[in-house]
């Protein structure tokens, strides 16, 4: 890793409440009167929603207000806007699960910048389907847990990955490029605490075998997209979203080739964005505060 | 224009064939024995489908069959090979019609590259369903027909446009947003002679308002699409795409405003790969030969 | 004008000054105290160089100060904060001039633009070195003044147009193209108020022939740039940059006209910013609060 | 790796010579008189230099010529046309060897990739200056050699890093962010055969901390290059490039992330080209036949 740089313990608040005169004065002379040096404050205003989102990045050293009684000191003012709000602290490492089918390459990706460094997260399991990436996993030095699933044993299975992520304490879930469909019962326990890349530039092309149906179209352009999981298949949120060109000269193998690539940067991004608590949902959509 | 340089005189020939051994040796050796220099030589094998498809472009200059007789002199080499095949001169100067209905952004811009020079071309007439655009038209000193379109009169009306058309030679049409749809009678004059520029990246969004639907679905980047009208609505073959990133901070406004400057480049540059018989289509896909 | 929609009346603030605590809760409380409702707020703060730079956009409608007070009910604050500010309203309607020498692409461009009314502004002239460009802006209904400039009056011609400009009070520069170099002496009269666009993706192949210069170089990607003009040739303050891929199959003529393409989308990319009030400077660089 | 395919056994050759009438014929009729099915045949001819460069790939199975004959039949027709020309087999691995330094993330990527077998390669060793990256490398079951290189010892360092790459018959090298200058003398050992990842859209930033650079500059897009290594430092034939784009949001370490991952992918894409023999260089320029 070049030029890390020191990292500062800071907290950071994520605020969405009805839109209304005063709510940024309110949250600054909080952060000002308590000797808060704001690191970025960013906030949005979606004025046909009415709805006021934010995210507010403040320095803890100095800060008038001990750690472990912030959230306590907020709740009169966040009440007081009607408004949904989380508390984070930069130097908490969330423990990440991995789901993964039989395609390794967000695979590899994940766990190689996992090992550099470029996350301040940790990775104590990555589960399966298939047996195939177990040798893969294990050269990182991961626990790799297979579970099979059929037609018949799904919820059975899905309760005890539950098991395994809540013995875990799993924070958040990365899917790899997971060819099985999660249920909603299992995605209710991560709500916008799960994200999958998906192998096209949703709208288009959702669900199986993008590429085949984006070569059969003929697009000149093809895509990924990294969203959270909802119920609805491939409908969640959308976080991130890039493309690359193609032509005739580019057989279904080159699309995967390049899509590959695509893929990789696109989960990565958005993990990024996550895990710096840059992304509020409102609507089926996100903000990202870049 | 900077440095138009100079355009030489050249025969193109566009093919498409059953793939078989010894076509290009036998279109090369056919140049060869009449002293052809190939100015540019262009082909691909669509192995799926058995397919080659080629442009050949030559100097008609020294060339040893008179430009009248090029035609007749390739048939028998043609029928062996049993292709499809166009032949052109890069001195024609095609005429060109546009349709436009209110947005007038892609029609200044056609305008104004045709006033430019950018294309070797004439425009004698601009069609509408709208009086709007009448003094803009004018202004470029082209003739501006309005034929107001309502559930009753279309056929009467395609009929009549069809009739102006043909009286002015019309090679080739243009639909600078035309909200129009055209019926399959209509389209059957012009086969693959139509480009159309729809405001999203198809098949992502296609019919009416894109732009919102892209806001509605909360993308993080929006397109637009240059094509061949075909009877299939938003579905004919793809010639270009581009696309713009987006964020939350986007109104649907900023939408339409970026989205302005992605349909007027992805329709001009389908309009030069046209014009310099660039594009060869097959299986409602086209080969482009950048 | 695909929905335009209703505009407001608003006010907006720009502010750079050294990072303090309690700017932005000032700022807010100074706005909800008087009944001011944010529009959109963006705030950065560089940190490297302890910057703090903002621009805060409200609602004019219901505000308590009366328009004409505004700037003298800030200054207190402003000084406070040792800041450099301007404060602009939204429904003024500045006065601009082009620009031009013999290549017209970005004339048309933006003229075109001016007349479909994308931009709240008034063009009473267009200045040029050459007389070339002089039918076309006619038939935009815009006069045209055409100053020649040779090795020796070169001091003379800038003093006669800059008469010229103040006597139709502009406010703005547009270098569409304009192939002259503008002394130090004529910049210090517009300073941050005249944008050119380069035909190269900058710091690459600043000055003459820049295209020329990437196609020999071999480059893969071409670029444009829009920036403040400075006296430091093609070294100013970058508002916006794009690209475009090329390769091999390119000659120097297609370099230069997908290259008109990003030339025209990237200064009017830079214009809107700038009449929005999107752009600040410091240092040298631009915050574009896109 | 999703769906490889079947793999064909086919011949590839490149040819470049002066442009002249029937070459193109000439390659063909020999390939069609030898029963060649021509798999693949791209051409070009750069008409300033009048330099015809052409890639032709056939199957192997069914051609005339057995493998071992080609090269001397075809060395007549070469001679003939005064060309410089390769031949290779499809189905022979490359013998690879990377340099690193102490960053790694372009070394994951590409051992990764590596592994996933998306590269028909052998990769025997890797070298570096510096023990860094040792385990990660052994992971990969890969040997690691150190060179230390101070101001005294390089030449030697070099000798012995050239024997070691002639005892593993080494093709083709990589530079996967290896912060050495390589002499001219070790550079000829591997003419056009030594790839390196740039951190900066080339010819702008050449040289150490690119992304320093570009941020005091403050561009709105970074990039990354990857070119064939020649004794002109970050000067050689480019092969790739790509960008993306940053803001004043974005600080050093934003731009050092960001353009991590366009330089894996930028090397990566050069890597596959120049293992398909996709890639001819002329006069410090690529023609990649993509």
């Amino acid at each position: 890793m070049e030029n890390p740089g020191p990292q500062k313990q800071s907290a950071i608040l994520l605020i969405s409440c009805p839109d209304q005169k005063g709510i940024v004065a309110a949250i600054t002379k909080f952060l000002y009167d308590n000797a808060g040096n704001i690191i970025r404050l960013d906030q949005h205003v979606n004025m046909q929603e009415n709805i006021f989102l934010s995210r507010v990045e403040w320095d803890l050293q100095g800060f008038a207000i001990p750690r472990e009684q912030i959230a306590a000191s907020l709740s009169e003012l966040m009440q007081k806007f009607n408004s949904k709000y989380e508390l984070h602290f930069s130097d908490f490492v969330p423990q990440v699960a991995i789901f993964v089918s039989k395609l390794t390459h967000c695979l590899y990706d994940v766990l190689s910048r996992y090992r550099e460094g470029e996350w301040n997260i940790s990775i104590p399991l990555v589960i399966s389907n298939h047996p195939d990436a177990d040798s893969i996993v294990k050269k990182f030095g991961i626990n790799y847990f297979v579970f099979e699933i059929n037609d018949d044993n799904k919820q059975e299975q899905e309760r005890k990955q539950l098991e395994l992520l809540k013995a875990h304490d799993i924070n958040f879930i990365v899917l790899t490029r997971y060819m099985q469909i999660l249920s909603p019962e299992f995605i209710a326990h991560y709500p916008n605490k799960i994200i999958n890349i998906h192998h096209s530039f949703l709208p288009a092309f959702p669900g199986a075998k993008p590429y085949h149906s984006a070569y059969d179209r003929g697009v000149k352009i093809i895509g990924a997209t990294s969203h959270y999981v909802t119920s609805d298949l491939d409908g969640g949120p959308i976080i991130d979203q890039d493309i690359v060109r193609v032509s005739h000269q580019h057989s279904i193998t080159d699309f995967i080739r390049k899509g590959r690539d695509l893929e990789k940067i696109v989960l990565a991004r958005a993990i990024w964005y996550h895990l710096q608590h840059k992304v509020l949902v409102y609507k089926n959509k996100t903000v990202v505060f870049d």
